[in-house]
């Protein structure tokens, strides 16, 4: 198990991802504005591992709340909420856990002989089901995708949304997981995923824990390898994913998928359902986060490009869903059309944690 | 103008390309090995670059030579063009011009009153005729390409076609710098082009030492790009192109022409006419240099990936035919059905130089 995130007496405790695949070392998050910076400078990253990391951010800042008052206490929660929610604008994971934290906070100072103190120890309860939850997801949703994949198989994947990207198991990596845990003989393919390499570091780091074959690759031979018959399927993650089936995910997952249709290779997302944002109608209402060219010019402090050239160095982009072959979800594998897929899983329930 | 290389009296100077974009160094090849290990390193690179090298690197060796007869020398040539040879396997300039020399050689030492030293003159003759041919013929096929350029455009271009992979001016660059030197307003946008990053280092350098508006961006962005409506024309290189019109070029140009046919933006390759290798029927003929797996695993001496983890670094790609909208020659622009146009221009005379 791969300690992405963990809540321990002292905070939250998190493995640094910025310093992988070298260095195993974990930075302890006391304080909710440590949560904040940890997510801001993707410390921790992947949408599900946001979510719930800003959950227990909640979960310790109203723990250390002076609040004497339960609306003092409620009214701390949106201010530490707010916070959390600027940190990054794409994946609606954040936002979806930071609300459930402040309704669950609201239900719980409605209880009866309700107090500061039981909404703290109720927060920090809710934050770790989330915890939970996360997991349960990632290992249904593992176990629906493995089914599409053939007994021998070659995977792409692209960036990571694995273990490290949630709280443990992964999404896309999961999908792989319960692929070979159910005896399929899958070859990954990494995307190093530029600028940050997530693929190169992440992906192939938690790969290689798992003892699963895996070839890392740069984002632009991936075609060549689709031509040369080695890739069966694709299977990504998402940071969000819209009413209408659009998915907006790290990078280069749009360019992906148009490449996967003109091979004939399906193209598989695989996200928990807390990724489906159906308030957004589609893919052109997700924000897309644009972060320092920093990234794109330099790399471990050196200069990679000439001083003064342009760089566009967008953090996600979306990929319209007549790319997408199926979305896995914990609730079961939905194909298109996507907006009565979704409303119709929409009313499902939840798999319990 | 950018010295690429150089024949000087003491040798054959090189830009060191490796060192570019933040130092401005050069290395000087005194023998004809010499010359060999700068385009195995990439000191120097660029079909049509590594061809006019080659052609000095014969030049050098055929100066250096000890023999004292017509015979010996012809032999000794023989040996230093398959030492030259062995270089790299992709790009077809670098066999067409050592089998120029070669034969140039040959010719020469058939004159009457040929000698040793007037084969040595000779020989160093041809190769800066073929210096100046690559600079007529960049500047040839760079009218005609502008010409196929919107009045504004965003051109995206891969790798580095430039005066760098030249002998000055480039190909797609040169289409660029042309199309400028025409009037039009274009915007550059440079895929890095991992691994190597002769984009984010190359590409951007030169066009920024001629102030041509330049924005960098990941390989992986290139579709979103698309996307956005920010590219009006896709221009790049070649390292050979077959007789069918199939492209060998630098690995990642076969995912940028898919993604430039999905979203209806021509797509064309710029290259002098050695670049063109009828003896080659189709792109499925052309061998593809396998690079060495640090150039993925490792920037700046710091490693990227976990231990032991594989990876795939073929140096080149192929993009068939029917992805190409056209190839701009110093010939003229040809246009599908390639078997047909190139026969066709086969027979027309080069561009004087």
């Amino acid at each position: 198990m791969i300690p992405t995130l963990e809540w321990t007496s002292e905070g939250v405790r998190f493995l640094d991802q910025t310093r992988l695949p070298l260095e195993e070392t974990y930075v302890l998050a006391k304080t909710y504005q440590d949560v904040a910076d940890i997510i801001t400078t993707m410390v921790v990253r992947g949408a599900p591992a946001i979510g719930v990391s800003a959950a227990m951010g909640v979960a310790l800042g109203a723990r250390h709340s002076t609040a004497t008052s339960l609306p003092a206490l409620l009214a701390e929660i949106r201010v530490i909420g707010k916070v959390l929610a600027a940190t990054r604008p794409t994946a609606v994971n954040l936002f979806w856990a930071i609300e459930r934290m402040r309704r669950h906070a609201a239900e719980l100072a409605a209880e009866p002989g309700a107090t500061v103190a039981t909404v703290k120890q109720g927060l920090i309860a809710e934050a770790e089901r989330m915890y939970n939850e996360d997991i349960a997801a990632c290992r249904a949703l593992g176990a629906y995708g493995a089914d599409l994949l053939p007994q021998k198989a070659g995977v792409l994947t692209h960036c990571n949304a694995g273990a490290l990207a949630t709280c443990g198991y992964g999404t896309a990596l999961g999908v792989i997981r319960a692929a070979v845990e159910s005896g399929r003989k899958i070859d990954v393919y990494a995307d190093e995923t530029r600028p940050f390499l997530q693929g190169a570091r992440l992906t192939a780091w938690e790969m290689m824990k798992d003892g699963i074959p895996t070839t890392v690759i740069c984002d632009n031979m991936a075609a060549s390898l689709m031509r040369a018959g080695k890739l069966q399927a694709i299977v990504v993650g998402a940071d969000r994913i819209a009413a209408n089936g659009d998915v907006a995910n790290k990078i280069g997952t749009y360019g992906v998928a148009v490449l996967a249709k003109e091979h004939g290779i399906p193209f598989y997302v695989a996200a928990p359902w807390s990724t489906i944002d159906l308030a957004t109608k589609t893919g052109a209402d997700i924000p897309i986060e644009q972060r320092s060219p920093n990234e794109v010019t330099h790399h471990a402090g050196k200069q990679l490009t000439p001083n003064h050239v342009g760089v566009w160095n967008p953090a996600f982009d979306i990929t319209p869903a007549k790319y997408v072959t199926a979305i896995i979800t914990e609730r079961g594998v939905l194909r298109a059309p996507y907006p009565e897929s979704l409303e119709r899983l929409s009313h499902e329930a939840a798999v319990p944690a």
